[in-house]
């Protein structure tokens, strides 16, 4: 799992180990059986969600870092939070590992949750530590909805508005692809596609922002743009007619598929795990977000017009 | 794993098993991004907690069935939230489990979630399905906090209190001794210990009633009496003294104790999982507690003035 020396989880035992994660995520809502959250505003509400990470499959220590899949972990969880309007608060991290991984490990992890964690202003309130053949991390975001203007759901997806993005499309399954080929040599050029998976970024506020502007409906591209989109089209009762110029990889995508024999609108079509927000409104495009198609009367995911060529996405079984 | 004919996760593919376990804890905040909670009191604060369990390792399908497994998984959980005086209002609910696990274990697993959401008003709000080689739990349980009166933390056991428990001690240790023993065939006169293991009793309000008639300090019995109350002693900077007779192995424990060869003691101080809520209070017992001791100068749980006989509890490495 990891070359570095230093003791194992198992030598120095649960609650050294759990100590070690405090240190590098202090807070003083954690440590007691359960964590109590402060609202940032009066009648806010709490938003929340939660996602299972297992290594070999969500992650890989092979090419990326523990500190990167901490990092990773708060910003696919952190962008469901945002993809409801919302402002990330807390987290709650749960791991299972194998008594033999080393404690770097864990301390990697949490030098990578805790500094997604310090980006948002937000705070790792609790966790739980536990023996287990794999290492899997499951990670809770919790959230806060002020205001009184609804959050932003699938379902609310209308006819005549602009769809708006807010990060990048394919450049994740990109970055993977590089990944699959070349393991911790890819190409120095590809270094971009590369972070955009290891590590994906996710602008505070931008959820917020969305929210006060005027969308109605967001999600974030996890599962795969056509996926993801499928989804919104489907519980809205729309269409959604992306627009072709909008979405086209780009320039270091023709060349990476190019490299791999890899056609790249695949990877922006189904790739997912960019964690791009993708929000319909009437109102001008957010600050942040760029149009990337329209709403219309039908049903499914178009483009200008004509079905999607690729249109598969992550399952899990 | 089991027995149970039926097709198996990987057959139906994650969308179906999904849909499996919402027709079973149907909620309408779940299926977006993530859950809004809407608040039970305006400015009450939010409570949260997380606890993973591995199969093998938490609980095992030879002796347990997957309800009795979603039951004890919700109960440990919103014991925790239970123990800073609030009450439980939602789950989240990721689990990991291999492609051929019987979509009845996941039927029954959902089941035991819904039927204790249900003996609390909570809903299932959230969750995650992912393939993995172990059968993995991971429940985030989450609470609601109203009104100005302190949370219940481990730090505030004060010198003079009385020391208050509601529910049993030792009863999961003993049975967990007897399933070990004699696996599905535990003699039927100590199917009360048994179900103490299994499905651990826990009920709504106790941790409201314990914070508004005055509790001060709560936790509950998850790794064992004497290192739970430890770590309230060593946090609140007293010393809890226990009477003896009031902890006694009852009847039922020391005769299984006579069967197994084992002094029904050290499931009464060791045994942990009975999620027994045990607060300090100046005030009357609250209704549906019972007292066992008395916080004192000093430091660590001693039993009528001397240490315990055991002090070791449940530890994950």
């Amino acid at each position: 799992m990891s070359t570095s020396a230093g003791p194992t989880i198992g030598e120095v035992g649960e609650h050294a180990a759990i100590a070690e994660i405090l240190a590098v995520a202090p807070s003083t809502r954690n440590g007691d059986d359960a964590a109590v959250l402060s609202h940032a505003t009066p009648n806010s509400r709490a938003v929340a969600t939660v996602d299972m990470l297992i290594e070999g499959r969500h992650f890989n220590l092979e090419w990326s870092s523990p500190e990167e899949v901490g990092h990773k972990a708060i910003v696919q969880n952190f962008a469901d939070i945002q993809a409801m309007g919302a402002r990330p608060v807390a987290a709650l991290l749960a791991i299972s590992a194998p008594p033999h991984t080393p404690l770097d490990v864990l301390r990697g992890l949490a030098r990578g949750v805790a500094g997604r964690l310090d980006q948002f202003s937000a705070e790792l309130v609790g966790g739980d530590l536990t023996a287990g053949d794999k290492l899997v991390v499951s990670v809770t975001a919790i959230g806060s909805l002020g205001g009184s203007l609804p959050e932003l759901t699938l379902n609310r997806a209308k006819v005549g508005q602009r769809v708006v993005v807010s990060g990048r499309i394919g450049d994740s399954a990109a970055g993977l692809a590089l990944l699959q080929r070349y393991g911790r040599d890819v190409p120095a050029e590809f270094t971009e596609l590369v972070a955009a998976h290891r590590t994906p970024h996710l602008a505070p506020g931008r959820g917020m922002i969305a929210r006060a502007t005027g969308a109605t409906a967001m999600t974030d591209n996890s599962d795969g743009l056509i996926v993801d989109l499928t989804t919104m089209a489907k519980r809205s009762g729309v269409n959604i007619d992306l627009h072709r110029d909008a979405i086209a990889p780009h320039h270091l995508m023709v060349k990476a598929g190019e490299l791999l024999g890899i056609d790249p609108w695949e990877w922006v079509l189904t790739g997912g795990e960019d964690h791009t927000l993708m929000a319909t409104t009437a109102e001008d495009v957010p600050s942040g977000f760029r149009p990337i198609g329209r709403v219309l009367r039908g049903s499914g995911v178009t483009i200008d017009g004509t079905p999607p060529e690729y249109g598969t996405g992550w399952v899990s079984f």
